[in-house]
């Protein structure tokens, strides 16, 4: 058996992202940029709404013009016109005056706030009684409330939510400039694996790995493409980790759980042109027997073969990476608070990762730890999140409070 | 103005939900299967995986030949044959027998544990030294840990997560039924809007409601179709619902913020075949003037104009049928718990639901509520969740724990 070279702890190894570059831009109509990362600053070119806007249904009027108005001492306007929807009004508003206005039409020149129509009665064509006192700018949006003329709107690296596909039609981007899906090659190793669609014979299974890997690169933004699976043989090992070099963006190689396969793939990765071994084992678990060579400007991934932890990497370490790559700014996972179910011991030197079922009971969560070995899918199955357990600590208590990391 | 029915509550509104038929199933192929839902449960067609097998490197052996071993007592047992990966072994394992394995291999008959190779010491080619006691069961999984034949796996219902496509994989299903994604149309109304790719004269502004929508839609698994563009006609108005409503699963229209368009809205609705106004008016702030009418069987909503009125309206309450559409099973939406950073006041008689930005500080998360009117969809943008505020509650205070609905 090898020996691993240091074992490296998560933020050394996350630091190498930055060694990769990130995968070029391209345009994309606005209804498929859902989901997609910017590749440049969106910068308004216009106000929005562009125009002092009514939000209620009213009268538009100088708030002057009201002060002191009430139930019992009501203000008496005279009615210069009406404002029709989407037309500019071809009046303006001075003192002790008032135009009809609904929700979302334009405030005339003069017209600093709307009267709700509730607290209005009009007398005639050309008199309005006011109710209230209003204040300059009540009932209505300015000019430039919602976005101004040249304002930063978005920043390069956002990844796109549907408000942000909102403000992005609001500024009348009909298409815009996203990075590219990265393409990542998948191979799942070993003698004992066959495709899904046989039925494996005694001692054989499934390739699980490449189809639950596939989905979590889909999920994240990128493009997964399948170079089938290799058996106990360098040639073949060889030629597969090339050709998914050569035509991805970074591989990851799973499987081999077996120190001869993985010795095979160590070797398969250093063969590579212009091929760096930068970690081989990383201090968590699951997950240790985890590799990272840089070929050239590529990253390929050796994971381990066991899916949960090749999962378990993917979510804490790999994934980081294809953000990297896909030009996302670095967001923090988000984080649940939830009490522990049960107590969890630590591992000696390095940063444990369980798997935990989330059930919000009386007002909080729980996390129920899920019992089971790395190699069962069934346990990934059944987990919501996963609670990190620092090497330094003690273990965690049952009823302590703890961050659940949502899977 | 017409007068509002009578303003629902959000849990009746909600349960208006049963009246509406889920879509039809349809096969997909496991790769393109994320995120869509089951419409059969999954029965496990074999144990997985299968067969006894090693979770580590070693020996196979009965672990009653390992009872009372120690570093000092070691255990001597007679090498029978070493497992191939991949491959039923062709012999057995008896007492003071053992058989080499790698991890993954498949153990022998007879053979129930395996001794880590770090606790072994290989005399000769016939003979291992075994330095400790072993349990059986240790370091293998049993034939049927992962999944049991005739598990059910997988309940119809569920939305599948990258979990859930590799446990679908192990168990050979590379097509699976799933509810088709609904269509849900989608119908801008107001004299003001305009189609996002025209700079809007003065009084006009683009179409941000129909785009914000449809990336709603395809972020719950909805596929939206545009209808365009309404304005102040009722014929028009008509023939676009009667269009949309043929042609989808649901629809929804938005705008026409304006009372007298919201009254158009409620007419042609109202005029459709087979239609009733279930819903008129929600207790719920922003989102009050939504309406519901079934017609036939689709649900047609009439949504606020405000784009983050509509925004919040779908996601509080029309995301609810539209999983009931899809066949998902109802799960309560995730919720983060923090503290809010200023008073909240609440809204009387309606339940209100405030935009607030999430900052982690201090090992906590704060809620730092979003000022703006509705209208705005900055707002939206700034926003990572909403805070619900009851209507019986009297308000929330500063530093006061709440629950974030994640948006």
């Amino acid at each position: 058996m090898k020996e691993f070279f240091q074992v490296l702890d998560i933020d050394t190894v996350l630091a190498f992202k930055t060694r990769f570059p990130k995968v070029e831009s391209e345009v994309v109509q606005l209804d498929q940029a859902l989901g997609r990362v910017l590749a440049d600053n969106i910068v308004a070119g216009g106000d929005i709404p562009g125009f002092n806007r009514a939000t209620m249904d009213g009268f538009a009027v100088q708030a002057a013009s009201t002060f002191g108005a009430s139930e019992q001492n009501p203000a008496y306007l005279t009615i210069a016109g009406s404002v029709n929807m989407g037309q500019a009004p071809g009046f303006s508003i001075g003192p002790g005056q008032a135009a009809r206005i609904a929700t979302g039409g334009m405030l005339p020149p003069g017209a600093d706030c709307v009267v709700m129509v509730e607290h209005t009665d009009t007398i005639d064509d050309s008199t309005v009684e006011i109710h209230r006192s209003q204040a300059p700018g009540q009932n209505m949006v300015a000019g430039n409330e919602d976005v101004s003329k040249g304002q930063r709107v978005l920043a390069k690296g956002r990844r796109l939510r549907p408000q942000e596909i909102g403000i992005l039609a609001a500024c009348g981007y009909g298409e815009l400039m996203v990075y590219r899906r990265p393409r990542v090659g998948i191979i799942s190793t070993g003698d004992e694996v066959v495709p899904i669609d046989t039925v494996p014979e005694p001692g054989r299974i499934r390739d699980i790995n490449s189809h639950a890997l596939a989905a979590l690169l889909r999920d994240n933004g990128a493009e997964p493409v399948f170079y089938g699976i290799v058996g106990d043989s360098y040639r073949d090992l060889f030629a597969h980790c090339r050709k998914a070099l050569v035509e991805s963006d970074m591989v990851l190689i799973s499987g081999g759980s077996s120190v001869g396969m993985r010795d095979l793939t160590l070797d398969a990765l250093q063969a590579l042109e212009q091929s760096r071994i930068l970690v081989h084992g990383i201090s968590i678990r699951p997950g240790k027997p985890t590799i990272l060579a840089q070929c050239g400007s590529k990253a390929f991934w050796g994971l381990p073969g066991h899916v949960a932890s090749a999962m378990v990497v993917f979510m804490v370490v790999v994934r980081p990476f294809l953000e990297h790559l896909c030009g996302q700014t670095a967001i923090p996972p988000l984080r649940v608070s939830a009490r522990l179910t049960r107590n969890l011991v630590s591992v000696q030197g390095r940063v444990g990762f369980v798997r935990v079922r989330l059930v919000h009971q009386d007002g909080e969560y729980w996390a129920e730890p899920i019992l089971g070995q790395s190699g069962l899918i069934h346990t990934m199955v059944e987990a919501d999140g996963l609670v990190a357990i620092d090497m330094n600590c003690e273990g965690l208590e049952k009823g302590e409070l703890v961050e659940v990391r949502l899977i």
